[in-house]
């Protein structure tokens, strides 16, 4: 021990200063460990791109050193980026049962099933890696079976919390692991790594049981069909509106792809309890008096393709929404999602259902850990060293203020970015290297062949459409041979613009004419001038810069 | 009276099954008044659109009938799309005084103040258009001077209420005249039309001065400078920050050019009272020492161009954040902004400042009425019939619901949309006819004339964007002269896609060559075919539809 050798590196790849994307490493001078690999959705700034997930160079780079991936839980800002990482580093995947399932579903789109190496721990397992011993602890959070994680490394114990909050009466035993947690404790913890989503609200976070009491008032008031949207992961919450249905004796139907499949995993795995016959299949839905079903579908973040959304629109083969339904919206809105949402609410309104909404109603409860819960979790671990992870800045900042509150002393907390790494040294911690660590974009097919100009063009082109001109000239005289051929799209309605299109042609002959007059018609000099002059010229006339392309064709 | 003639139509152009863009219309059979002429501000989904104004077709129809354009109070949902209306028509425009000011600005801006007739009124006018007498009383709102309008026909009396609170405390005097309302309903309402903005909220709107004191509070535990960020048009709340100032020795700089503006406005015309010799230049900011100084800024809605933005980003010329000051959002996001104010606060606290923001801390408080107030003006004005205005389907379904609480007949609601047409005759309101409404798109200088097939090019080259094919062609022969030329924009990096720029361009000359000697080689079929061939090679080989654009140049 002692000597640089023994130094412990910790640090993230994504999940800092964002939410979404999370990926955390320790490396010991032999061993490299990852825990969890996320994406996270792009906003509208980002044209086209459907995925972003963490750029692992570093690992590429350092593959010979990278024993295990540990996945926390089975939500896709902790398990979306697995199959990209997987094509780059062929590693073993360690998580709970439940979490396999998803990952398998996800591992099977991406044909990667086969050839990848799951291995299923529980919060009793333990593993070791060169110097490193690892075990697990329970914790409670919006999804079943969900880790906390111990390092036990030479320089001291590392512990990664996970997501997390404590609910003190969970559905189907999912409780949080207080006396393991407290003795690791005692056993004492070098350095903590707590989620700070929900660092900015005060209090503790309210149980789970709390919606399925509002579920089950909200099913027994109501007269004609249910439907209940949610998202697909929280079994803890569809076990609540299983028990529902089963109390005011419906039957059930699943609508949406990832319910079904969710659903089908939770239940073969044994984290969900559904009485015998009472999934009916969606075209039995109908055969049915509308008093007597439940439908459980996705899409309450109003993603447009979902089965809410095409309920909401008449466009679900099958299935109607009718004057006496009642649909519950039992999630909260994800940032960004809430005019989606609304259209929906707007459109089920419309049709004459009942809809229950909104916070402050009891239909939804966090997964994550108000300050309390935070606060209690720093109190039980004592650590000497903390980096709050998960969060926005501002979020990592309050989780600071919430660990000085609670004893940590305010210079051993660091608040760090993707990439920035904590070095631990004779058991002292200091924030010391940068590595490479952003976003890596998803499009399509395609991993990170789109980039920031490729983006700038899109945007361009988003905002105010293209111009194409294509110049036919003559090799030997380099003269015009024929008229300017343009073509415009997302730029006006040519129709409507004749004048407009028809002084642009005339400025372009005049453009090129005096550039040859003046013997400066090279092909780049003219294509720089249209450019510009154009450019100015359809500015002043729109105030819009479409992109202008010359193409010359020289015969 | 009797008689087709006497029917008495209400319809909107705008603010119906929607936030903002408001218009209504009282049309007599020689008369028609116009209510408000708001704009609203594009989701991301119209690529590139500026600003939507209302669809006033129908009144450039009818033109000759048009009196009157009255504004019920100066925010841009109800005077932005004023300078687009008086471009095609001419009419006198009757407002308050505050909100003459801030029309004039607008005004100005599109060089058309010169040539407008804007005629000044307050809460005690009187006006007459035809059979129509025309007279008003003050609401109160989150801006001042703001009036309800009765319009007294000899079908009975329509008020229209503009957008209003219930605030017993007001600011500067800017209290609702209860009394006036009482009597008007007393006299006999038939129709009332009431805003819906905050029908989903239960209770009473809390009173504007619940800011003023957690504003004060503020400037007096603030060590450094104060920053605080509103809506300008809030002076109300800009007075109770000036009041805050004062007490506590500190001088004002104004930051943000709608700021400078409407403050000048206000001071001018004598709706806010500022001590001689508070208000500073921002260049005087760094001569005091920062415990006396506030500043007072734009930027509340995370615009990224707006003085609080520039600010957070140390791009504010002149002006720093330094570590002790207080940073002060005094506004609440409105939906879609949220990220942008989030990325502000990160920046804020990265400096090192104390960022005061978030609901429920008192800094914000609603200008619309919620349930409460919205029950007490149905209450006060007890019409016959009711259509709730301003507001997307829910909130206008729970106004109907609030109206029916408190006596209204549920079938005397009439939820239309804009351009659904509510006739009254012989005293009684029916939903009728429907006329020509929607939204007309500002892009640059151009009103109207982006449309549909625009956006969705812009759509579709914002998320793949473009390849260009340039064909040249024997006019003899109908062969290829030369190799295809492609350009791509918004689609890959072409240098880490050779291979495919490869493959495309060998496809494309299979495809022409391929064509011709099958003797389908007319242009028409040979574009379609490239573009269909390539669509699905590309789309197979990359999951993006590019736009695809082939040229044939004939020589």
């Amino acid at each position: 021990m002692g000597g640089k050798e023994n130094v412990i590196s910790v640090f993230a790849l994504g999940g800092l200063h964002e939410i979404g994307k999370n990926m955390y490493v320790i490396e010991s001078s032999d061993d490299i460990i990852i825990i969890d690999c996320g994406n996270k959705f792009p906003d509208e700034s980002l044209l086209g791109i459907d995925l972003i997930i963490p750029d692992i160079s570093y690992l590429e780079e350092n593959k010979k050193k990278v024993r295990a991936l540990i996945v926390t839980h089975g939500h896709e800002d902790h398990i979306g980026g697995i199959p990209y990482l997987l094509k780059k580093l062929n590693i073993p995947v360690y998580a709970t049962r439940f979490t396999l399932g998803l990952i398998e579903l996800k591992l099977e789109e991406h044909k990667l099933l086969r050839d990848t190496e799951l291995i299923e721990i529980d919060s009793n397992s333990k593993l070791a890696f060169g110097e490193m011993d690892i075990d697990f602890f329970r914790v409670n959070h919006s999804i079943p079976d969900c880790l906390g994680i111990v390092f036990r490394t030479p320089q001291g114990n590392i512990v990664h919390t996970g997501d997390f909050k404590f609910d003190l009466t969970p559905v189907n035993q999912q409780f949080s692991d207080i006396h393991k947690m407290a003795q690791i404790g005692t056993d004492g913890v070098l350095l903590l790594l707590s989620e700070s989503t929900n660092a900015e609200r005060p209090g503790g976070t309210p149980s789970e049981q709390m919606v399925g009491e509002q579920v089950l008032e909200a099913f027994i008031k109501a007269t004609g069909k249910v439907v209940l949207s949610t998202f697909a992961s929280n079994i803890n919450r569809v076990q609540q509106v299983v028990e529902a249905a089963q109390k005011t004796r419906r039957k059930l139907a699943l609508l949406g792809r990832s319910m079904v499949n969710v659903v089908d995993v939770a239940i073969e795995r044994g984290y969900l309890q559904v009485p015998e016959g009472m999934i009916i299949e969606p075209n039995e839905i109908n055969e049915l008096p509308p008093e007597k079903v439940a439908i459980l579908c996705t899409g309450s973040q109003g993603e447009p393709l979902a089965a809410l959304s095409r309920l909401s629109t008449g466009n679900f083969r099958g299935v109607e929404i009718l004057p006496d339904d009642t649909v519950i919206l039992a999630a909260g809105p994800i940032p960004g999602n809430e005019k989606g949402i609304s259209k929906i609410i707007d459109n089920l309104f419309a049709m004459g259902a009942k809809v229950l909404y909104g916070s402050g109603k009891g239909l939804h409860v966090s997964g994550h850990g108000y300050q309390e819960d935070l606060k209690l979790m720093l109190t039980l671990m004592k650590p000497k060293y903390f980096i709050p992870i998960h969060g926005e800045y501002r979020m990592l900042h309050q989780h600071r203020i919430l660990a000085e509150s609670v004893g940590v002393e305010k210079e051993n907390t660091f608040i760090i970015k993707n990439g920035e790494i904590v070095d631990i040294e004779n058991s002292i911690a200091r924030q010391t290297r940068e590595i490479q660590a952003g976003n890596t974009y998803v499009d399509g097919i395609g991993v990170g062949d789109v980039g920031e100009i490729v983006l700038r063009d899109r945007k361009q082109l988003s905002e105010d459409g293209m111009l194409v001109i294509v110049l036919t000239m003559s090799r030997t005289d380099k003269k015009l041979v024929s008229r300017p051929d343009t073509i415009t799209r997302g730029f006006v309605y040519v129709r409507d613009s004749e004048e407009l299109m028809r002084d642009m042609n005339r400025l372009i002959e005049k453009t090129v004419n005096d550039l040859q007059s003046s013997n400066k018609g090279q092909w780049g000099v003219i294509k720089q001038s249209l450019k510009k002059t154009l450019g100015e010229y359809l500015f002043n006339k729109t105030r819009r810069r479409p992109m202008i392309l010359p193409i010359i064709i020289e015969i």
